[in-house]
């Protein structure tokens, strides 16, 4: 089976970390095609980013071939309902795909971010999949994403004082991890704070697999309909300034 | 003062009428400055064209100058969050101004939309909102945005018949129209059914006339926080390419 | 246009103070009439209150003539449902204005009203509104209402405080100044922490204008039909020990 | 233990009907006082005549004595907020009542009341109760309260029809009489469709006794703190025009 | 009438414990028939222990005759359902009936309860029976359930620390003892808070007392239909192995 | 890797089924250990046959060894939180495995179960994992769970009957089969409605796989905490009446 694995923004060394850490999850068998959006935003951060990422990202998902599922490589969950029009194989984001993992290991859990301006649209993402009542708090931990490629110790002991509050005052009983650039910190904080710590990439890859495995499509019924031919060849056409 | 109406799909004759039906609106002295996306899908109908939309509809906000408020004249409240990043003016989405003015005129309503695919992305509109307990339900007439340039009849019979069920099975004490296509139908169908019919693109320009007055700016503070000037360089930098 | 703006409590200096404010957010040609409560209590803080204040406060509405919207000038809403069966006018509360035009600004935002025991009643509201998830918190600065009328500092101070509190502990994106009273520190606290401060009234007025010119009535159908003649009769005929 | 009953519309005949109705019910030493509002509409239906019936009722419950608890016989809980600041016994309004009982007897009910007019206030005071989930809906019989009085056949085959409806559509496991005039009907009803028929009377009488044999009083603290001796005095002072 | 209180434990002691508060509450007339479980957890604590007190307290319950109500005195509420099923008298938990009297003393209450293991299932109960709005928090006090048979005052220190905790940070205008084991402490507790503090096995004698002198059932339609004579036999049949 | 895959009914032949069915689903390399739980119903419809069955499913659970998840294969998750309590392997119930795979695929969905008395035990599920707002409708075919053992063409009609309407009137855009004994017919239902229909056994056994190989252990903060080692051996030790 193949995944394609979609960095949203356009910084070549997340998409490195984040083939990596991919390959590390995925079966025997499993292919990670790893690749970038080929313009926007360097990094997601808000609304704004956002927005501006989605038409690098879906050009990037409609000019891929042969893959049997898709993971959107961003917390935030960016681009996910268009995306799922586009194609009819699985479609899963990393927020997603964390929460619902945390929430079949857990009673509830808190989330640990990046930047304050990141929080509302994390929290709006919670609401809409029916996880608000089980994520007793959205932290931003004031790194920002780029800063995490590094590994630089002040970003990690931010993020270890927000799980921290998080087991103390919020009474979380797991932790996910905000941000793609946290997937390598996962295991070493779930050992040092013995309670799960879920990076997003992982359990999207994981449960990418298990959709392929069962077979099922995105619905093409109701919100998820396939867009008309013209707009697709509107959208990604031979004029790339369209897209 | 001057409010920006913007058109997020690239449809001229659409722009005129919300251009028409804006100045009926608006108070003296209020200026509509109507204009059209530079790229992206000709209508808006569901999540795909909401996201290709996007990048058209926030260059052409980024590039307008001298407005003081901005009105997104899709139901889909196409790119509402993004906007309100990239100006603290008040940006307002038809669709949210619709809701709450109809929350304001009944106890509960309904509202007629355009083609099925477009309900879901509708109703997660409403649960963000807040509005979910006072929308009954969310109907669409199978009618399509363009076909209703030419107020063809056929396409009024089945908003009309969409309407009358909403009255008698939903229990709705008002009808919200789903499309900026539909501003001009509301007069006429509100005098038939005797209740509030309402428009969204007439609610928004009212309510954005209200935020002027109010002197009310888009918060700076969390998720609308400006977007680093790096980022805004990028996206409508001098390669629209990227944009 | 005229607007009627009632202040549902006998306090002559508050109904003073709030048509000033409402005349200065009025757009040239809008008339404030603003009217007392010919009976009920001095200040509406609680429950309690709120039910004494309903006879004087319809009275006073049904008794008015030629307005095309009537605003309700206390944050609990008093009476709204009640005001809206009374007339197809639109009617508005400073409370429901406020939380509405805040939702348009910010993702979320915290309330500072008076008493403690004036928070139940804000939060019953604020459900029923659908906006209990955006409002992180209700807070009470524990300042009577009719001592906000000296603008004294000590007042000024808790009410500071609060403000403080909710932006570093709830992350409120904005502030909803929670009494008619204090109408007048608004501008100047949002000027002190940059973020918007909202009062009701202003809001109110404003909404006021919008519902009237957008032609929207009050729903006939269902929940605010209008009350038979003889119960108009009955509440508010000759005999006012029956009102 | 005596139990004050308070009919909070002008009707004598009904509050016959309701304490016959509330002594049948009651235990072995408990003595019903039945009182009506001395002033105010003749039914309640709806928002209007709830909120004119206000400072009737709370009169009538400040001026009587040696009281333990006290009932408010109207189905839409009308002054149940107020009337507890008004006194720290236990106060108990007959939805909430029949709610909270139906609730303990089945997993879901509907509710079959009156006129369309009242269904919205129904829905609010479930909401606020926190019984949304389990009432499937709340249905109206057009029948008016006051016809209730005769027990005309075509008003009970009206109610019949809906508790039908409520049966095969809404799956609903048992069925709330949505009106105090509908008391007596609750035992037939139960009988002939063999499912839970609550009278909300019958069950906010037997609660009250439960509550006051607890020694339950209503919390001082925070929304039903008592009000101020002034306002008491004004509400209710020998002027009887400011009641 | 004859009540039924089933210890769901093991803890014979506990039973007396209980037994003793149910008739301090009991009307005269009121016979209460306090039984333990035939087998199982000698305390409950947490999911684990619930599910393996089940066949211990449904055969215990199945055995029994000639009741009129059924009271669970767990404060988990464990097997409620069940129970309904088993007979159509009327089954009330004690969780279930303290939060049920405490909504209608005050407007929203805290729960103050064992060990940290026992939060979520509480908390589910609570969003279940729609009192999650109403309950600010639930607190664990730290304190076993075993070691609350003593009243040793390190334990009662432990619970009023929580109780203080509650009225000044949550603003709980009443608190819940969430223990069979607290019964005891619930009157003093409410003089020294001054606030009420509810037992849930007064409550549930209370109100079982009430329901039946209502008449009403348990429902047989969805549900809680009866189970079919087969399995009945097979779970409580001849061989107490296999209950 | 082995997933120990639970029928926590004791009908063997429906084992045989479940475990045909998870080991058509399960990758290469994973084993399917299934086992019948040795004492309770013989199939499990509605809260009375949850309650009996969960000492001989946590029993077979407890007893087992080697596994590295656990799939509870009842459509009403019985007995899931007391089997997180009992082992720091993932454990999946079937439901909420569906329910989850359900809500990436689509916009909203339908149930479609055995009997009306089950369904309430799912609407509790749904509501508890934060699916209540996706499914749109938890419909009963009256179709007995052993009678779906021979695919019987009359117990077939009835629910392709309950496919088409939650077509037709739900607009669900994906079918969850709500009962472990339907796990055959998914693929030809997806087929023949071209929507994705799904069985909750392949979902669990998928998602089992993807937990192992995220190395996520239940969380032993909280909630699912583990017993007690004597209150284990009390449940399960030497004295099987004590089980």
């Amino acid at each position: 089976m193949r995944i394609l694995v979609v960095n949203p923004n356009t910084t070549v060394a997340m998409t490195r970390k984040i083939a990596d850490a991919a390959r590390q999850i995925a079966s025997p068998g499993t292919e990670i095609m790893a690749i970038t959006s080929p313009f926007g935003p360097a990094s997601i951060e808000g609304y704004f980013d956002e927005a501006t990422s989605l038409n690098g990202l879906l050009q990037a998902i409609h000019r891929a071939e042969n893959y049997d599922a898709v993971v959107i490589a961003c917390f935030d969950d960016t681009g996910l309902d268009a995306a799922r029009c586009l194609t009819d194989k699985p479609v899963i984001g990393i927020g997603e795909a964390a929460y619902r993992c945390a929430a079949m290991v857990s009673n509830k859990f808190s989330v640990v971010t990046t930047l304050a301006r990141s929080v509302p649209a994390l929290e709006h993402n919670l609401a809409r999949y029916g996880m608000a009542h089980q994520c007793v708090k959205v932290r931003s931990s004031e790194v920002a994403v780029l800063d995490l490629e590094d590994n630089n110790p002040a970003a990690c002991r931010k993020i270890e004082a927000e799980i921290e509050a998080a087991i103390a005052d919020d009474k979380a009983e797991a932790i996910v991890l905000g941000c793609a650039g946290m997937a390598d910190l996962a295991d070493s904080l779930s050992q040092r704070y013995q309670l799960p710590v879920l990076d997003g990439l992982a359990c999207a890859v994981a449960l990418a697999e298990s959709l392929v495995r069962l077979k099922l499509r995105t619905s093409r019924l109701g919100g998820y309909a396939s867009p008309p031919a013209h707009k697709l060849q509107l959208a990604f056409g031979s004029d790339p300034v369209a897209a």
